[in-house]
């Protein structure tokens, strides 16, 4: 099947590898030449514009827009679906907030324009492993399209699916987003009470490696666990600073909209919040207060 | 290698079975003789009672207790360890809090028999697929037991380990379990947000499946998981009343003698506390509250 790729970085690249190594034919764009380049080293046709990479494609076109979500994305949605015809179709892969998706695909079908919204996991791994993929979108455009869906998806009949109209891929992505943070946040905070104590000094690679097979909390997460702490038992050099990229944040706000409690992903996100400030200005006041009320000492800045 | 069991539960008649089904001989005791004659079938050499077992076992003998954590472990420790002779071994495998541990080493060292503990994990699918093995104690102990060790777990070198002195086994599944708590909640929550969203009918069983390919979300809980919504998408006929069965209490505890903080771990307690309670207090009080200040609308209990 033929299908153009806008965005050759991490994502991108490798999706465009994984498809031209299932037999596909990739027409690939990337603003970076360099990127286009490396990647026609594998084989696929690159694109020195977006213009020639669509007159490159055969309609009814695929053009796969994998960008950085936000702006990125809106404007790359924006030119390329400038220069499809009816009958097209726009594809994001990216973590786009499922608002947006529903808003582009109803931009675009007034234009005649198909719109899939994918919600794609498997990080730098699914190069080898395979990407988890969640669609929203039409069913029909997705049937057509099943080939390539099934190209990078881990088996022909696994990892991936249609779960229902436009939007409803990068809904369940982020969910999907926003369970994960639940679940580093669980595996860190027990991996910090067996580190802590001092007693047992117990090796934590070896009790990851252990954990792995056979236990109740064996995951894929896990694994890479194991293989951080195999490197580095005590995570020397790294700083605790955990950045988030935004679907764990809608992931809140959705559930504040839906009324529907979801305690321990919030505790997660506001976990990142915290671990990227120093010296935050509520464990000052907490100290203060304790001065005022109790003369407790506090700690002064050096 | 020739081993006792006592206690042919849920756990111990699995790994009894497992032991044979792995050539090692095994001469099981159970306060409850059905549960040995079921098991005979099998292939042990059944106990009517202790002292026969013991009396069936070579010097230096080994000892697994199977037993409900609390006063069942500690009776069948004590009652297995009054028959046994200095260098045998008396190994716990249940869910024991480790301080508990630490104690009943010291005491039976005092009286010349070893003692292990380990934290087992794997629940009802062990004798299938192996359990999941820490092991505290005597390192040389746990040398010579190894056969049994390799025997339980999901492979040889797999999935089985030495982790520490007397007490560090129990504390790592403490440790393990915590995580569980955390991992369940996490999937739990997300799935919710899934449910909710009502405007994009998603099949939860559908989505777990599709993550549980290539998803960055995959784990063994993921695949448990995707079964039960396989067998009944709205989990109809299930009650939201979530037991728990201590290591987590002793995990948030201990996290308050360390001073960790493990929020996410503790807060997946404080769920499953409030799954357990109708109309709870603290919730009638806000309604109470909410109406004394702003006159809110409070519902009376018909």
């Amino acid at each position: 099947m033929e299908i153009g790729m806008v965005g050759l970085g991490r994502m991108g690249g490798a999706m465009a590898q994984r498809l031209l190594r299932a037999g596909h034919q990739v027409v690939a764009y990337d603003p970076r030449p360099e990127a286009v380049q490396a990647l026609e080293a594998e084989g696929p046709s690159g694109a020195g514009s977006l213009a020639e990479m669509v007159g490159k494609l055969t309609a009814p076109r695929a053009v796969w827009v994998m960008a950085p979500v936000g702006e990125a994305t809106e404007s790359a949605i924006e030119e390329v679906a400038a220069l499809l015809e009816p009958g097209d179709t726009v594809i994001d892969g990216g973590n786009s907030n499922y608002k947006d998706s529903m808003r582009r695909a109803a931009v675009l079908a007034d234009r005649g324009i198909e719109f899939l919204d994918v919600g794609t996991s498997g990080g730098i791994w699914g190069l080898a492993e395979g990407y988890s993929l969640m669609v929203g979108g039409d069913a029909e455009v997705y049937a057509r399209l099943e080939p390539i869906f099934r190209a990078l998806a881990p088996g022909e009949d696994r990892g991936h699916g249609y779960v229902g109209r436009a939007g409803a891929g990068h809904y369940v992505k982020m969910v999907h987003n926003a369970v994960e943070y639940g679940l580093m946040e669980a595996y860190a905070e027990g991996f910090e009470l067996l580190q802590a104590k001092g007693e047992f000094s117990l090796d934590l690679a070896q009790v990851a490696g252990i954990w792995r097979h056979g236990s109740v909390v064996r995951s894929w997460l896990l694994d890479l666990t194991a293989a951080a702490l195999e490197e580095s038992a005590g995570l020397e050099g790294l700083r605790s600073y955990v950045e988030d990229s935004g679907e764990g944040r809608w992931a809140v706000e959705e559930s504040v909209e839906l009324a529907v409690p979801a305690p321990v992903i919030a505790l997660s996100l506001q976990a990142r919040f915290r671990s990227r400030q120093e010296e935050p200005f509520a464990g000052r006041l907490l100290a203060a207060m304790r001065n005022q009320f109790g003369g407790h000492e506090v700690r002064r800045a050096e």
